[in-house]
């Protein structure tokens, strides 16, 4: 690792047939490399030609051979995406002129880029963070608009800014703290340690305030799980359909996802909300249904939230009780069906279980709107008047924010306790060394290693 | 169709998960639009910034959200891709960066591109001709470095320069045809008449020759169809094996072409060649083999040569005979396998067949080289001397270059028969006519209409 000695390679657009391809080129011989497969009118070589700018010409093999029509982007360090000298051959989109060229560009001095070595350099050579280099593969992952605009935010630095303050509020405290070790016969320490012991709740509160908002910074980026439940016939799949049909579905294709036929994912006022139709429960003696409700029962207890519906129409079952029951300690919308039809059931009826209810008619679509709006108010508690944002998304950093806000309450706890100051320091030196890791200032090389190797190749 | 007056936009990558994707803007308010969306330190209008210049910046929609950090691609007409101002905008290879971005510019003046537009655009507006914009469609769905080089080749207008240099001669003989004409008292016919017979013959030559080759130019392009036959145990799926260990498999994905797990695809010395490994050949009772039998014998018609497959370590049995009698008049190379075992047959024993031998083993891997080259010299006959090249690939030029030879050729014989000078006229211009419909100088509106309609979106 943090070898950037050499000259590296990769195709960075996914492969398929398209308008255009790019090879990316960055290190020391990028365009000595580039001089020897790029044949344009000027003869002037590529390190002199101005920086930022686009040179059309053609890319030609050994053996005199054109591959391919190109533009050329020179884009010189420390100004480029790596903050070394990048070339980017513009290409026709097909998969053989990419490999072809990227072929070409390896037998004549690259070598293929590692997944993330592009955005792993760009770290190495200061130009941006490690947080902002783990936004990258989020702004690319982006499942929906919310997504995206967090993703984005956090690659423009604005959770960095706040790690970095609070950080450097963290070494004012220590210098405060130091003097008092250093010098005991002033008798500071009756005045100072309340004063520390305040700040250091102050910052405890604000680190809590951001874990408290991450679990809203989660489930925009990885997408809220709705589970559907509710009788057979109470309306679970004209219920989905009809989302289905007003939002825009997300193709997604998300590793590690169980890809079960019922679940669909759409979009609510930007976020990603996966929809899972679960299977009617009810007590069967049906092996191949009993599979099928015990697996319901599975999504139910992952949901973020469960839709019980309800079939408003006739009276409450029996079932009906049982799911709600068996919810109890769950977060849950009564969504009160059918209110087209005559209604036999009223909010009232279903008042006693301490839910909030919808009614809503999936067949003519009334009360949708305010169904979406609940659901997304019930998951992201409090953190979706100005419409959803969060700085924390990642579970790395949301482990090591923790892990700080932990370390603060020691250092204040020993402090009240009257125990020794330089308790206190320790730990207040361990958050501060813990909340840089999320920065990568004081992040262990295998650690960097790993978060890379999660990249795509070409990044 | 022509209308140029507005400002196209599509995604100009395929959509996955990739270092970067890009967008682009054609037309008079590219960068107008791009003004809208695009933000950077500077605040110069992008018209007025530097032509073929690289900008750094942010996409930021209507509410000042940040969408994504992009470069902005500078390209101003006539010297862009459609020969109009074209802004590129590159940003993370995400599906919601790009769509995000997308949608922006459609609300922001531009309207989405339909399929192939951009290099529609590039044709109507005189920067290449139509033999050269079918060619960017091969280049992108080269199947083959061969396919590549031979598509390259045609849009840097190859075929175009023929063609025209055709036409121009074509022009003189009818000058030539209609001087004598109109000046019948010159008494010129006598001289010139066997003269302009023999052009004529020249040219139809030169077409003909074309033909000839175009069959080496659509297998290098669509590929080889190779079918292994055998009896079973000949050893048919290990020559596959073995082809497919030493060659580089494509992976491929084109429309049309009939997906049997039986296929496989690679590279011989820059020739696809599908392998299609048949099911044995043999009198079978049984009605599930029968299938396999019957498709085999398919896929044997419709092959461009048979590797019959014959285990040189026993004696030819009646299946064996029967399978190269019925391949009496087809491509065929027998490959005599199992050369590594005591051999009880010879080359002698079956060169009553006709049929150039191969002698391989296919576990060993002797002979192998000798009957890739056979293979190819017998598929693209006399045309492999110094690699695969052809000027007609495409089925629309090769229909276009043999009604050209037709018209010559009835040009030829009607001067040859003493008939009305007008007659050799007629036919010469519709030679002229139908050539002009390669190059897209003489072609209909719903041809070219047509033509791009088959391009991807974004190109």
């Amino acid at each position: 690792m943090y070898d950037t000695a050499d000259t590296i390679a990769a195709i960075t657009t996914p492969l398929g047939e398209s308008g255009i391809g790019a090879v990316r080129i960055s290190g020391p011989d990028a365009y000595a490399v580039g001089d020897k497969i790029f044949k344009s009118k000027s003869a002037v070589p590529l390190k002199e030609r101005r920086d930022r700018s686009i040179q059309y010409g053609t890319i030609v093999d050994e053996n005199g051979t054109c591959i391919d029509e190109v533009l050329a982007l020179i884009m010189k360090g420390p100004h480029s995406y790596t903050a070394e000298d990048v070339l980017e051959i513009q290409c026709h989109g097909g998969r053989e002129a990419l490999e072809s060229i990227l072929q070409l560009i390896l037998r004549s001095g690259a070598r293929m880029a590692n997944p993330g070595e592009f955005t792993e350099r760009a770290f190495v050579n200061g130009r941006i963070d490690l947080a902002q280099a783990e936004a990258v593969m989020d702004v690319i992952q982006a499942k929906s608009r919310a997504g995206l605009t967090s993703a984005v935010s956090q690659l423009e630095g604005r959770l960095s800014k706040v790690i970095n303050k609070t950080r450097k509020d963290l070494t004012e405290l220590v210098t405060r703290l130091e003097v008092m070790i250093d010098y005991p016969e002033e008798d500071l320490e009756d005045i100072a340690v309340p004063d520390v012991s305040g700040a250091l709740q102050e910052m405890q509160e604000k680190l809590q305030h951001m874990l408290e908002e991450s679990q809203n910074g989660r489930m925009i980026r990885d997408g809220v799980m709705a589970a559907i439940a509710g009788t057979p016939n109470a309306g679970k799949s004209s219920l989905l359909n009809r989302l289905l049909q007003e939002e825009r579905a997300i193709v997604t294709d998300v590793p590690g996802t169980t890809r079960d036929v019922l679940e669909e994912w759409i979009t609510l006022r930007g976020v990603p909300v996966c929809l899972v139709d679960t299977a009617g429960i009810r007590e069967t003696d049906d092996t191949v249904e009993k599979i099928g409700v015990s697996r319901a029962r599975r999504y139910l207890d992952r949901a973020d939230i469960i839709l019980a519906v309800i079939d408003g129409s006739r009276p409450l079952t029996d079932e009906d009780k049982d799911i709600l029951q068996s919810a109890a300690d769950k977060n849950v919308i009564i969504v009160l069906n059918k209110t087209d039809l005559p209604s036999v059931m009223t909010s009232q009826d279903l008042s006693t279980y301490g839910f909030p209810i919808c009614p809503i008619s999936a067949s003519t679509g009334d009360g949708l709107e305010e169904l979406k709006d609940r659901l997304l108010q019930e998951v992201l508690k409090g953190g979706f008047t100005d419409g959803p944002s969060a700085l924390l998304t990642n579970t790395r950093h949301i482990e090591l924010v923790r892990q700080s806000a932990e370390a603060l309450e020691r250092a204040r706890q020993s402090l009240q306790d009257g125990m020794p100051l330089d308790c206190a320091v320790i730990d207040i030196r361990q958050a501060w060394d813990t909340l840089g890791s999320i920065t990568g200032d004081t992040v262990h090389d295998d650690i960097v290693e790993e978060i890379f190797s999660r990249f795509c190749l070409g990044k």
